[in-house]
Formats: C-alpha cells, sequence, structure tokens
C-alpha cells in the first residue's frame, strides 16, 4: 500500500463499480465499459484529479440531464482528412474515444488528420486520447478549450481556461513518449490544497483580482484571482492557440461560457470542445522505424549525465507507465476522502460497496 | 528614429541590400529573394535576433560551402495529405518558404497536411512561415528542432534543442493571431546581454554544469549549463515533441548532432528539421466563419480588464503587427554594431553601402 491514509482496490473492481454507477442512472452498457476504463486509468497511471473522484460529479451532472446519458455523435462535416463533430452536451470520455478512432482511421488513409468536436464535456485526462494512437504505432495529439481559470497576459479577468493538450509517440522496447500538460503553472487544484494546508503559494502561481501576483491562494482562487499561465506570454499564447483550434475551429463555445463543472448547467450543454490529430509515421519514415528511432532518442536522453541530486532522467510520461505497471500489481491506493464519497455513491445508488483493503 | 543609437532603414532598401549579398555568393535571384524578404521582414516585426544580424553569418557560410547555394527541395515520399523533403543542408528559410506552400496546397485538397523536412538549416523566425497561411485564410503551424541549449529536465548535459514552434491564425479585422515562441525560458542571446552587463540572471532561466539553478550568466551558457525549459516539465516535454515531431518523423538529426550557427561545418549539413502542418477552416466551420469568429474572440480578450498598471491586453502577435505597420512608414532602426557589420560586408562584397540614415 503506497500510503497509510487510503484504501486500495484492484483496476477491475475499481472499474466494475463505475460501469455499475453509470449503468445505474441509464448509460448504455458499452458506453459505461469506455469512462469507466478512462477514469479509474486516470487512477492507475497516478492522475488522481481525472480519476475516480470525479466520479460522484460525473453521475450526478448525469442524473440532473446537465450531461446526455447516451452519446450522441453527430457529423456535421467530413472532407478529406477532416471531420467536424457535435455532441449536443454528451460525455466527454465518450466522445473523445470516439473522436480518436475516427482520426485514426482517417490518418490510415491520409497520413494525417484533423477532428473536431464541439458541445462536448469535461473529458479528464488529455494523454488518454493521445495514447490510443499509439497503440496503433502512430503519433496522437490532443487540445481543447475548458471552463475559465485564468486571466489573458496583461488581464483581471478569469475568461480563459487553462486549455490542455497532449501528444503521444510510439517507440518499441521504451513506454509511449506522453506528453500531458495544462497552459497555467499549476491546477487550480494546487492553490485549494495550499489553502486547506494554510501555506502561501510561489509568486507566478496566480495573480489577485487586480491582476498583481499573490502569494495567498485565496486571493488566486475564490478571492477573485485567477491562475497565472506558464511561461507568461508563452503559456497564454498557447492556451489561445487550443482554444482556437478546438472552439473557433468546430463553431463551439468559448472558454468564458463554458460551465464550470461543479455549477448547475440547467442548459444541458457544458460547451467544451476538443480537437483530435493523428499523424502515420508509415507515410514518413515508416513506422517500425520510428518506433526503432524513438527509442534511440530516449536512450540519449535517459543515459545523459543527470543534475546533481537527481536519480534518473525521465521521459514525458514514463512517470505514469510505471505507477500504472506497480499500481496493476498492487493495487490503486484511493484516498480517504474519496473511499467515502464512492462508498456513500454505492450505496445512494444501490450498488454493491466497492472492495477496498487496508 | 526609434533610438538614438541605432539607424534607419526602408524596408525596401535594406532587402534590395541582402539579396544583392546573397546573389553575390551565388544564390540564384529567386531565392535571394526569399531569404531576404523573411531576414528583413523579421526586423520590420521587431524579431531583430532573427533579422540583419545573422547575415554575415548567413553569407559567410554560404561562402564556405556549409549551406547550399541552390535550394535542393527533395520529395522523398508524398502520400495523402503528408510529404517528407529532404534539402541536403540548403537554407532553412527557402526550404520553409516552399515547404509550406506545399503544406497550403495540400490542405485545400484534404482539409489539413504535414509536411516534415529534414537536412535543413537555420531557419529564423518560426511566425514568418506559420502566417503564410493566414494570407490564404488558413491556420499554419511550424514546429522545429534546433542546435542543443538546454539540458532535458532533471539532467546537466546540453543535448536538447530551446526547439521552436508557432501557430497562426486568420482573422478579419484584427491583425492575425500568431504564437511564437522556444521552449526555453529566455533565449541564450538574453544571457548573454546579461554577462555583458555585468548582471545577474534571475533564478530559473538557467542551470549550471551540475544542473543546479545558477544566477550567473557565464555558468548558464558557456561555463558549461544549459538554459532551462519554460514551466519545467512542460517545456521539457515540449521541447521533446518538437523534435519527435520534425526530426524523428522525417528521418534526419537530432539536437545533439545539429551543428551550432556559429561553428565551422565542414559536413555541409547542419541538419535542422522542421515540420509544417496546414489547416483548412473551410473543411469545419468555414473560412469566413472563422475569420469572424476570431474576430469576436479577438475583441472579448481585448475587450476585457486589464491588471492594474496595464493599458492594453495584447493578443499574440499583436505587438509585431504594430511594430510592422509603424516601421513600414517611419524605417527600421538597425542598432549600430550591425550597421558597421553590413558596412563591412558590403565593402567585402564589393556591393554599394545601404543607405542608413541618422
Amino acid at each position: 500500500m503506497e500510503n497509510s491514509e487510503s484504501n486500495t482496490i484492484t483496476f477491475e473492481a475499481l472499474k466494475s463499480f463505475c460501469k455499475q454507477a453509470y449503468e445505474a442512472v441509464g448509460v448504455p452498457e458499452q458506453e459505461a465499459e469506455i469512462v469507466s476504463d478512462l477514469l479509474v486509468r486516470s487512477d492507475l497511471r497516478g492522475i488522481e484529479t481525472h480519476g475516480v473522484m470525479r466520479l460522484p460529479t460525473y453521475i450526478q451532472r448525469l442524473e440532473k440531464n446537465y450531461v446526455r446519458k447516451k452519446c450522441e455523435f453527430n457529423i456535421i462535416r467530413q472532407k478529406g482528412a477532416t471531420a467536424t463533430i457535435s455532441t449536443n452536451g454528451s460525455m466527454g470520455h465518450v466522445v473523445s474515444q470516439k473522436a480518436m478512432n475516427l482520426a485514426v482511421s482517417l490518418a490510415e488513409i491520409y497520413g494525417v488528420s484533423w477532428v473536431s468536436v464541439k458541445d462536448s464535456s469535461h473529458f479528464g485526462a488529455a494523454g488518454l486520447f493521445s495514447m490510443m494512437a499509439t497503440e496503433k504505432d502512430m503519433i496522437g495529439y490532443v487540445c481543447s478549450n475548458s471552463a475559465p481559470l485564468m486571466a489573458p497576459y496583461g488581464g483581471r479577468e478569469k475568461i480563459l481556461g487553462n486549455n490542455p493538450l497532449s501528444y503521444a509517440f510510439p517507440s518499441d522496447k521504451y513506454p509511449p513518449v506522453i506528453v500531458d500538460f495544462s497552459c497555467s503553472v499549476v491546477s487550480a487544484g494546487r492553490l485549494h490544497l495550499k489553502r486547506k494546508k494554510g501555506e502561501k503559494i510561489p509568486l507566478g502561481w496566480a495573480v489577485d483580482s487586480n491582476g498583481l501576483p499573490t502569494d495567498d491562494p485565496y486571493q488566486g482562487t475564490e478571492g477573485g484571482g485567477s491562475l497565472a499561465p506558464v511561461g507568461a506570454h508563452k503559456g497564454y499564447g498557447l492556451a489561445v492557440a487550443n482554444e482556437m483550434l478546438s472552439a473557433l475551429l468546430s463553431g463551439g463555445m468559448w472558454s468564458k461560457n463554458i460551465i464550470n463543472l461543479h455549477r448547475p448547467d440547467p442548459s444541458g450543454i457544458q460547451g467544451t470542445c476538443h480537437s483530435f490529430m493523428v499523424i502515420d509515421p508509415e507515410c514518413f519514415i515508416g513506422r517500425e522505424s520510428f518506433k526503432k528511432s524513438a527509442d534511440d532518442y530516449i536512450a540519449t536522453i535517459k543515459g545523459s549525465k543527470t543534475a546533481r541530486g537527481v536519480a534518473e532522467i525521465f521521459m514525458p510520461g514514463e512517470i505514469e507507465a510505471r505507477t500504472e505497471a506497480r499500481r496493476l500489481e498492487e493495487g490503486i491506493p484511493i484516498s480517504k476522502p474519496t473511499v467515502d464519497e464512492l462508498v456513500a455513491l454505492a450505496k445512494r445508488l444501490n450498488l454493491s460497496i466497492p472492495e477496498f483493503s487496508h
């Protein structure tokens, strides 16, 4: 067990519980399978912020009809290597899996493809979708907008999401290289944690309601402030690009109109937009050559000298791959508050309590 | 005149001089036109680091046969919406203009396109190439690797470039949105400037030869250190992605094998690799709708409240667009050391001295 204040559970048991919960509120079996797998896979890879701790919120939003129970995946336009999809407020996870599958099929024909999606909802961890391409030895890319969290560079109004992006590259012996990050220095969750502990935050993480740097986590969030973009104008530019590539290209909603996951949504459309690109190395250097070349590249980086005090250089996504391997063996540790919420959810939906071990 | 320590010159006069210099060392007229236009356009837009201050180096490399005088643009592979190009060490500027034109043509057919280039050389400002797509109301993207400047995150060996990327989005009334940055916190030039002035650098800009943060600009560069990636693991991940998308996909050289622009290169192949993507909004929301939507988006961001002490919120690329408009009217200020180098170059190549006004 990784942490004495958490309980562990196997991947299969946790996934099975999630699936039952989704089915209990009316999600079709196949779609419940997709979203449950993605949710628990986030925990498996150590990305707890996008894992089962979100389940109670997701279930509640389905029950209240803020999100469609059955996924709508309407191809508005399909031309050449591209497609535009509208989903009428369906589950981001299910929509994105379908969109990525479509992007992979188009890339098989054209060598590169681009699929843009509008009127979707929160899709969890971006890296899980880009990774799907690597299962076919292709390169995957995804970007998304998100509910507002940041002010523009030089501004004080929280009107931009921290709009995540992810690249995934296939390799041979090493795990695939997965770049997966959002455009703020840190997540809002990091500020909430600091606030809970009564700690200050480093200058640079957030600005206050005047748009000035703050070391007070409350001022940077509920106090009216915003998260700061990573690398100032660089993260600001990337957040703008990700939103233009997803929301503007698909004709969807922009950040300030996107509904926060924790707010009521009588409109029934959270509005998140995503884009998916797949590149087939077969049209360039060749799939096998690319994977061998990726291995050489990874070996060169990992074989270079470490900074003093650092034991090992990791490739992007490598720590997550190790966590996944370990947790498949040892089980997934789930924090006590999340365990309590899952147990409460099980009781409310009349499901068997998931089997955690202590 | 913008600066009392600089001389000004018109865009046309400076471009004409550059073109004569390129032609004098054997570059064909049409290619001399392309590279001169791009070089002087960098100065016009305020990106001096990629402008005519580089001309003496570029000319010298051509004279020494480190770079091909006549551009080779060999299509190794063309399949669907993709192409792979080899250039046998040709000028990055000329190669990239041709590659972007090819990407635009492919996107006109398929809606999205991807062109990867190997064995190229330094191409200057990435944003000038992505912008070419906006002239056709399309979205442009470019990434490149570069000579080594950074250690991997957690490392101490300078084996990664700061691998720039740029996105360009068409708009209607506003200037196009141009996101253009490299993956280090700051450029090596910023450290050299600090060192010249005898100043310290902020912690976070660079690491020393042990891979530890340093405030000494010498330790961060020639002293054996490296530039730090922007946003730590985020900039590291993006630099890796940009290199995998350019060098690995095209089968070209990686950063540690790329020759620094200021070093002799008897191999005759600097080795830089680039990739170009174009998306045609016509296949999605439509070109005109995209541009109108971009205007609304820009107006929303620019119309939001500024941080205290900030007069105006700028979109990515907006300051450069204003500089361009002003310098087209008033002329381009060129710093005294660069003027001296250009005059020396003119004399050496037996060309008329460019007409600077004081």
